[in-house]
């Protein structure tokens, strides 16, 4: 399947709409655990800062979900957003690099819970390499071409260091690999246009909290001369 | 201060500009790196999976750095990014979670370098308190008012429960905290709209992959009936 056919299913869908389903996910689910099964567009906007309107617009790229007079069916709505997303299913899943990030990605994330399998973990390390993290044996990254042609994992997550992941990631699409959770700052897109990306720069995240707060104070440039 | 001016020094700059500049900034570094201190939009476009044009519009906001024939100035672009963005000061800042995920954070992101100063870290866990973190010693949640009455930290980051985020939360923000590095999946900016917000939901990003990884392979509904 071409790149330029990735929507296909959901022709006139945007991106961006895409981009925000994990979050309606995400406030569902919250509604689900405090036993809400039924809301109107006015309060789930409410809850998640929204508009009513924006909701609706929303919702409505994937059917109608809502009704009036009787809102919206949270199971449901929750249920076919995760069909949606593939949450449903599972995706075959390594991780490279098991340093503090690695690790924490590792105990933190729920990947059965939101559509990934985790079936491997691989480091260089002599002193992570053999551990034992959530019931995977850490391997050495020399066993991953062995590893992928038997196992034929779809993703990485790549935590490694930037100088050290263009050559991995080389060899990991030559592997199979379909797409990439990146945590490396190397920009892979760059290198492999046909791979699917997500980049989670943290850096750049408490750059823009860094502007935020100087802009707060107000500490201009004329101000401190 | 109030939101509403928080771009005044930049009137008329998008927060979509302001969102970039980090971007640029990491790449303008990796010039620095490679010994390259002059580029032309065109080759930096290229490097940068953006059109040249972009480029000299999101730069052209903040004055010319450029000059035709000639191109950019690799260090001058990169020093006044990192004023724009306050990275040249230094804020005071806590962690609240020393977990596996607080863990990683403290130990990976370089603080000092993108203009943050990690003065406290804080848990609850009679395990971890007293423990050690890039020579800070991990305090009780109890001591945060005394910690912060005298230290007047403006940011902490949350790697905490989504649970016990709120109570946490309402806490800081009487303490003086302006701004939140938020891992926990609580939507701080729904009950306290006057401070400023950076959510990294991981989850989020993972489902987006999802997506793309289902719709590369042409896993539609109708293919799996």
């Amino acid at each position: 399947m071409k790149r330029g056919s990735k929507l296909a299913q959901y022709e006139g869908v945007s991106a961006s709409v895409i981009k925000r389903l994990p979050r309606y996910y995400r406030f569902l689910r919250g509604l689900i655990e405090k036993d809400i099964h039924r809301i109107s567009s006015k309060e789930l906007a409410k809850l998640m800062d929204l508009t009513a309107s924006q909701i609706r617009q929303d919702l409505n790229c994937f059917g109608g979900f809502g009704q009036q007079g009787y809102g919206y069916n949270v199971n449901a709505l929750y249920q076919q957003i995760a069909k949606i997303l593939g949450i449903d299913k599972s995706i075959k899943t390594i991780l490279i690099g098991a340093g503090n990030l690695g690790l924490a990605i590792a105990n933190h994330v729920h990947f059965e819970n939101i559509g990934f399998h985790l079936s491997g973990i691989f480091d260089v390390n002599p002193n992570v390499v053999g551990q034992n993290i959530k019931g995977i044996r850490v391997s050495h990254v020399s066993s991953l071409s062995e590893f992928c042609e038997k196992n034929k994992p779809q993703v990485a997550i790549l935590c490694i260091p930037r100088e050290t992941a263009q050559e991995i990631t080389n060899n990991l699409v030559d592997l199979g690999i379909k797409g990439f959770w990146n945590f490396s700052h190397f920009d892979i897109k760059v290198h492999h246009d046909d791979v699917i990306v997500e980049n989670v720069h943290l850096g750049d995240s408490l750059m823009t909290l860094c502007f935020g707060i100087h802009q707060l104070n107000g500490d201009t440039e004329d101000k401190q001369g």
